[in-house]
């Protein structure tokens, strides 16, 4: 084994933001030196990597040069330059989650066509080069509405996806690459972490459950674990497996699906990446996310992916109306509930719905934490001084 | 309250070692932005603070002129210079722990003496000026073998401390100010961390319980929740808190015991800051003690001190033999084990008995933790490469 800790072993990460931050925390622990990359030199990792380099993600250059720097190359955000990490892989660098998953999973169309072709169950849909193409199939009656819009690329947090139920809900939209997926009536939105590292040793993290705002279409709670009968939470471990083997995958793998109705599960999109849906596993996991991810792309030992309790995640949005100097109204007041642990991700200035942080709520009953994660939700708010 | 969160608000801390290190991980978590002083500018926490300060921990104008650049000072060593603070103090400076509580603790002799005075229970004693002063009370007959000699200054993780059997083994020791302590045949060495904020809000953490090893006489396990009756454990929490209280405490202050033959409680000494024997709680309670030492000091209310799981820590300590560049041998195979964590400083160079990190073990069952801790033990070593 090479040797990570206290050494000049250097690990690189594309990305800057909360993702980076939390990984920092776990590579502080084991003292491994990590240098960072990011446009914005306010980024959350900024101020406590050992090394931070400002430098656009998405320039062949700028990627190409710090990946030369590091020893383990890898990433906190999908949307990076893949040409860059191809040369660098083929010179002989260590680049994980492999460059050609991110290639298939950074275009949503390709992503698609990926499960299609390996039957991976998914909702049914059809690929467009533009916003143009797609028009002509509803002319032509060959796309049916309601259906589900998707931007190829860049999309993120909800931006990039819209249901589209008439013509004219396609204004105003992106007018590159495209898909029109078939809108599924869901029971639940589950999500399933796998880890997997270069032995291909490989372990999965208990399903969870976004519990949607009953108006707004707004993810108000990550619920570990989900609230679903064992035999659908079994099926969607498996899949999530599945998709994490044919990829071949070495890092962590978010796998996003939908239950639906009859119980089926559809495997929505992937994010090779730590992600949203595991930060409850910081408190409530035996070995979380961002340790996860190290043991993953260093190939060590995975850890234990069990959960010391139930855990329920909230996240922290800037209130509408409010734009500026970040200031967390009624901290305080959470601070003082049971099991209650806030992460705030070092971002000076908020404005609406930007994610600002997360709360977590651990308890060792889940309808406990349920209640206490509305009080929280109800109590904190990210506001403009 | 002040907005300490993602604000302009400075927190300073006097010292940059591992406790410093574990703190950062809170302000980071937080947001609050840190600065660190510190002589050593590879102290383990120069690289990863918001802001780092190399100077003298003891020299009046260094830390006088860091204290003023800060909003809230703290320490993560108590041997800093105290008239400094003072000065701070008096002219307005918010300081926590208070410089006159550091001043009682910081020397051995003053903090026995206190203890006296308050109907504490400690082991009885005689206070020295000097080690000469103490070989005449030994001639003249006023202080018996066998005792314990104390260094009144400056002395941590067991130095500054001898068991004396006989004059000769007083050669060698510094020749300044120590008491000779009546030897305490104990059945354990418990400890109980008290937060306490300025409010006079105040929770204890569980007993714990330090395991020597049978043959050399050092602490091999933190157990977490001690083994011991619940009697005892009680009256060594009321006790604790008593001295806390006494001291009219703000911030942490780790209270070492002696539960004696006959389940008596004497307290040994304290340590007014987060503490090795609290270690375990990052992975095993709901409020580690680095967040609750910043609940305390910026008066946020006091997070919950209770356990989700049981927790053993074993310190991580440089192998006999073994100066220069650390290898962690077999980290690799200790990862294996389901519920361990390490720790590691950031240090990159070992000698004997240097303390260079820690690992964690937690389950739900504490005899399973303590088979897994002996397994830990017994397989990683720290050398040097």
């Amino acid at each position: 084994m090479k040797n990570y800790f206290s050494s000049n072993f250097k690990l690189g990460v594309l990305g800057g933001g909360q993702l980076g931050r939390m990984l920092l925390t776990e590579t502080q622990k084991l003292d491994i030196y990590t240098v960072i990359l990011d446009s914005n030199n306010e980024a959350p990792c900024a101020q406590i990597c050992n090394e931070f380099h400002q430098g656009d993600l998405l320039d062949f250059d700028t990627v190409y040069n710090f990946g030369k720097k590091v020893d383990v190359l890898t990433i906190e955000i999908e949307n990076v330059n893949i040409d860059a990490l191809d040369k660098l892989e083929a010179e002989g660098h260590t680049i994980y989650p492999k460059p050609e998953n991110l290639r298939t999973i950074q275009n949503k169309a390709r992503q698609k066509v990926f499960y299609h072709d390996h039957n991976i169950p998914t909702a049914d849909f059809s690929r467009f080069a533009s916003l143009e193409e797609l028009k002509h199939s509803i002319d032509n009656g060959a796309v049916n509405f309601p259906f589900v819009w998707k931007s190829a690329r860049f999309g993120y947090d909800g931006n990039g996806v819209k249901i589209v139920k008439s013509i004219t809900d396609l204004n105003n939209l992106p007018t590159d690459e495209c898909i029109a997926e078939k809108l599924i009536p869901f029971k639940n939105e589950l999500a399933v972490i796998v880890a997997r590292n270069t032995n291909g040793e490989v372990k999965t993290y208990p399903v969870v459950e976004m519990e949607f705002h009953p108006e707004a279409n707004q993810v108000e709670y990550v619920i570990c674990p989900a609230r679903i009968e064992e035999s659908v939470a079994k099926k969607a471990r498996e899949i999530a497996l599945k998709v994490a083997d044919i990829f071949d995958f070495v890092g962590l793998l978010a796998v996003e699906m939908f239950q639906t109705e009859n119980d089926d599960i559809l495997v929505n999109e992937v994010a090779p990446r730590t992600h949203n849906s595991g930060h409850y596993s910081i408190e409530a996991s035996y070995t979380n996310q961002f340790e996860q991810h190290l043991r993953s792309i260093l190939n060590l030992p995975l850890g234990n992916t069990d959960s010391k309790l139930a855990g329920i995640m909230v996240n922290l949005v800037g209130a509408e109306g409010h734009t500026g100097e970040v200031v967390y109204k009624n901290i305080e007041e959470i601070l003082k509930i049971d099991g209650v642990t806030p992460h705030l991700y070092g971002k000076k200035t908020t404005k609406p719905f930007r994610k600002m942080g997360h709360v977590t709520i651990v308890n060792t009953d889940i309808n406990e934490a349920r209640k206490v994660a509305q009080q929280v939700k109800e109590t904190i708010q990210v506001i403009a001084k």
